[in-house]
């Protein structure tokens, strides 16, 4: 297993092909996934192992993808932390009593993952028997401080994050107890995903590209590097993914990972270059390339796949999560040209 | 005139005082418009010179600005090629018919600006003659045809822009005819608007950030150097603004632009580095920086003059368009900050 694909480019060590997952590679472009949802909630399918294992499963049967990611969401450690969450139909999720005063964050719980979250963990166990005799690496993660804190605060998706940030200005006490509060409970929420069996780990900011360099420097980054260091006693690779982080990737880079994932929006060799050597690099297809013909997408592919090339720790990935619309037969495509193209011929 | 603080910033000569001027400073954050809204629609007050004339001036009687820009939208332009326009209540604009085949492409005209566009014209002249007193230059603009286009071809606003991208990727001869004609369109446009007497002009490509930097270069780079060079033939200031562009700066800046817009994303003095000293800069405080406390706020702008200082040619604005909800009062001062803290004394 540690011999695998994905876990020796994660270590930057040299690979027989470039290994190839993609973010939210279970879910809603599946049918399979869509069948389940019509019989299930996004939370009792989280909350349920046996069907979260099931999930996680789906892209490892219909694909040659080089590692799993445990089907589960950043929120439900709010929950544990006292906020009342909720997935609107169409809408998102929403967390129906945001704190945005010194005296909720006061009150906010950090709960024992191990406890609040056992359900994912569980569910951890289940799909390592699965992958075991497959020989594929499972990935646990956690949403980063910054991203749980907009949630937190906003109570839901927000197109300008004004209390967010508005709490970091104004409030730099209370956003400390805020931050330090969610990067415990994501390191620590981490090392357990390791622990029960997850043998690599990634730290999601989805919404950290909303932030001027500066302020994630002062506000965000001593909380995620906080985060990464608890996950870290697990001795796992460590991926750490913002989207809209190209103003900032030696910022992400500092607040640690082993590898760091780059969106669609920069040059992946530029912020190789950027970055340093001493990195892995995850990315970064355009998620709506898979929208294009085959004959558009694969020499983007392959440009990809040119620039990096001879530099060990390339892990191939779409620069965000897939989208829900996409057609699977691409994805089909897409890993196996992946493999294909960068096989290293004995 | 040409010796106004903004003018000569635009063209990286000394200044007595950095010139500040807020993307979308005529707006709903100002109760003087929040009046006007509820006696006029949108397109009422763009389509009515005198109206788009006293919005304009609003902000500048409210604050100590140092250019205007003139009340329109980038979208009006797209009527004239056969594109029905109508602003949502609350939900922004769409269009009904939207082009997405060759042929639909191909009947779209490419409408004279000076005849379709008339009333923006007439509204220039008659700003023109109110601030010409007062020593205040006033700015025209255009979308750029990229965003032109992902109005054109999504409908409206759009998450993740798949079918403007499929056509770009799919299609590259319609697209080419599509980015070929609004090309053409806004650099006549904007080339109309200096006629008429504007004395500055900006491109606005909003959504350039959702492409990757090889698709910016592939697809659009051609289409805003198109829209940039016509315009140049005015001979007036030409600034070139994109949002979520941290990671192919030196791209927009080949396209084109004397002064060259940056978004709160990037680091303002990294960001001239890459861009070399042949441009001036426009930037680059969050727009939602104005909801801060004053003493939260005061630091940031500090920052940003700070590490721009001693360099010619820096324009403060903010990283994108103030918010409906920004407070007056932070306004005010922000834009006195600006004039007082870099004030150069005899």
């Amino acid at each position: 297993m540690q011999n695998s694909r994905f876990l020796r480019a994660c270590r930057r060590e040299p690979v027989d092909a470039t290994p190839v997952w993609l973010m939210r590679q279970a879910g809603r472009y599946m049918s399979e996934y869509r069948e389940l949802r019509t019989r299930y909630s996004i939370l009792e399918l989280i909350k349920s192992p046996e069907l979260a294992c099931e999930v996680t499963m789906q892209p490892i049967h219909a694909f040659d993808l080089d590692a799993a990611i445990i089907f589960a969401d950043i929120l439900p450690p709010l929950e544990g932390m006292g906020l009342e969450l909720e997935f609107l139909k169409g809408e998102g999720p929403i967390i129906h009593n945001p704190v945005r005063t010194a005296k909720q964050i006061g009150l906010l719980k950090v709960p024992e993952p191990r406890k609040a979250l056992s359900f994912t963990l569980e569910a951890i166990r289940l799909v390592r028997k699965e992958l075991e005799p497959r020989g594929i690496p499972l990935i646990g993660f956690s949403g980063a401080p910054f991203t749980l804190a907009s949630y937190a605060v906003e109570g839901g998706a927000s197109k300008n994050r004004i209390e967010v940030k508005k709490l970091m200005w104004n409030e730099p006490v209370a956003w400390h107890v805020l931050m330090n509060k969610l990067a415990t409970l994501a390191g620590e929420y981490l090392l357990a995903q390791a622990e029960a069996g997850a043998q690599a780990l990634q730290l999601f900011d989805s919404w950290v590209g909303e932030l001027s360099p500066a302020d994630y420097k002062q506000f965000v980054l001593p909380y995620s590097r906080k985060a990464l260091q608890i996950a870290s006693k697990a001795g796992v690779p460590l991926i750490h993914f913002g989207t809209g982080t190209s103003g900032m990737l030696p910022l992400i880079h500092e607040a640690g990972g082993d590898v760091i994932g780059v969106d669609w929006r920069t040059d992946l060799a530029t912020a190789w270059d950027q970055l340093g050597e001493g990195v892995a690099v995850q990315g970064n297809l355009d998620p709506v390339a898979l929208f294009a013909d085959w004959d558009a997408l694969e020499p983007r592919v392959k440009a990809i796949l040119e620039s990096v090339k001879g530099r060990p720790g390339h892990i191939f990935n779409l620069g965000h999560g897939i989208l829900p619309e996409t057609p699977v037969e691409t994805v089909r495509k897409l890993v196996d040209f992946v493999h294909e193209y960068t096989q290293t011929r004995a």
